[in-house]
């Protein structure tokens, strides 16, 4: 990207950029840069690292936690127009646990340095609301994900209703909409939504308008 | 209180009051109220009730989350001094998950309306990025909960409680069933139970009626 180009994407990514003086904008500029990572790298590691504020311009990239033990749990995946700012974690002394993030698709990314955003964090509100604002945003997709784990009931509840049907109707496909599923076990149709989504993301199903395709049946029935 | 009391009270709670005008100071003096709950009520239930701003002056509170099976996990606990703006969820687009809370030593508490915290949010950025900066510290109090429960072995994790409680109740014998113990760690009475028979047989408590009694605090705290 040129520096035209960049500047115009920060202005569109980030809400704070018309409080900014004409000094601090050309200072964000300055501290931003373009990075490329392939499929399988390991992004980013825990406190070993601070790369700032990251936004995803293509590519995937999945965001999680990591025990002494290597046990892993995905807390959210980061697509395309989405930003990041626990990989900034250093400079906020109010996240005091730390991430890992993969690079599942290669992707192209913009990253802001953390040590501007640190200075700007205490000299701006709106850079500092901007930040709070968006760490308050994922603070409820990562619960969503531990109620999933630490509840484990609808995704096993979800896969074992498909494969159900699947062996029911001799098909790969089933013809479903989201709200009858939630009728058949039970639940409401924004949880139903939510969890296919889910699995769509970790390459179980596909979902179009006519319903539902079961693309990796093995890793759905490792619910069970 | 006297509405003079009430008005330092909240001078010395919220960070945003110097950015307040003085009709937006009484504004929040007239929608503030005092409440006194007694041990053992739930105060607040998932989507039910929305209290707004909660501070607490005296007692104990309990914060969790419950599965529909009735699952339930503590995320963190509010003692006098501290504020809570889970419980004003239904202002906040950004949290869709739901919290309860339950009273665990009688307590008295200020609240905010959730009405007027919202209008005031959208007017005036100090208090929209005091309501996001402390839901950011909480962000943090929940994860280490979360942390403890999918990472740690369970060994740990009952000795890391039993540990709390003896040095909170200043005592070695603790006078709680193995049910309320399953509840506050986020486990199942069964697990407890098995878990502290185990103690008990390595010499670390011994087990009563009344509850149990650590027999070796250095043993137990050789476990953390």
């Amino acid at each position: 990207m040129l520096n035209e180009n960049v500047m115009v994407f920060l202005q569109d990514n980030l809400d704070f950029w018309p409080h900014l003086s004409a000094d601090q904008q050309s200072n964000v500029i300055a501290h931003t840069s373009i990075a490329r990572f392939t499929k399988g790298q390991t992004m980013h590691r825990g406190d070993q690292n601070c790369m700032g504020l990251i936004m995803i311009r293509s590519g995937l990239l999945r965001v999680y936690m990591l025990s002494e033990e290597g046990k892993d749990i995905t807390l959210f995946r980061l697509v395309p127009g989405e930003l990041c700012l626990l990989s900034a974690s250093c400079i906020l002394n109010q996240i005091t646990f730390d991430v890992h993030i993969d690079v599942e698709d290669t992707c192209e990314l913009v990253s802001v340095s953390s040590h501007i955003l640190s200075d700007l964090m205490t000299d701006n509100i709106y850079v500092e609301n901007f930040i709070y604002k968006r760490l308050v945003d994922r603070f409820s997709d990562v619960m969503w994900a531990m109620e999933q784990i630490l509840f484990m009931s609808f995704d096993k509840r979800l896969a074992i209703f498909l494969v159900d049907e699947m062996s029911k109707t001799h098909s790969t496909t089933l013809r479903l909409t989201h709200e009858q599923i939630a009728k058949y076990i039970g639940s409401a149709r924004e949880v139903v939504t939510r969890m296919l989504k889910y699995f769509s993301n970790e390459g179980i199903v596909e979902l179009s308008r006519g319903g539902i395709t079961i693309i990796n049946p093995t890793k759905l029935k490792s619910l069970l």
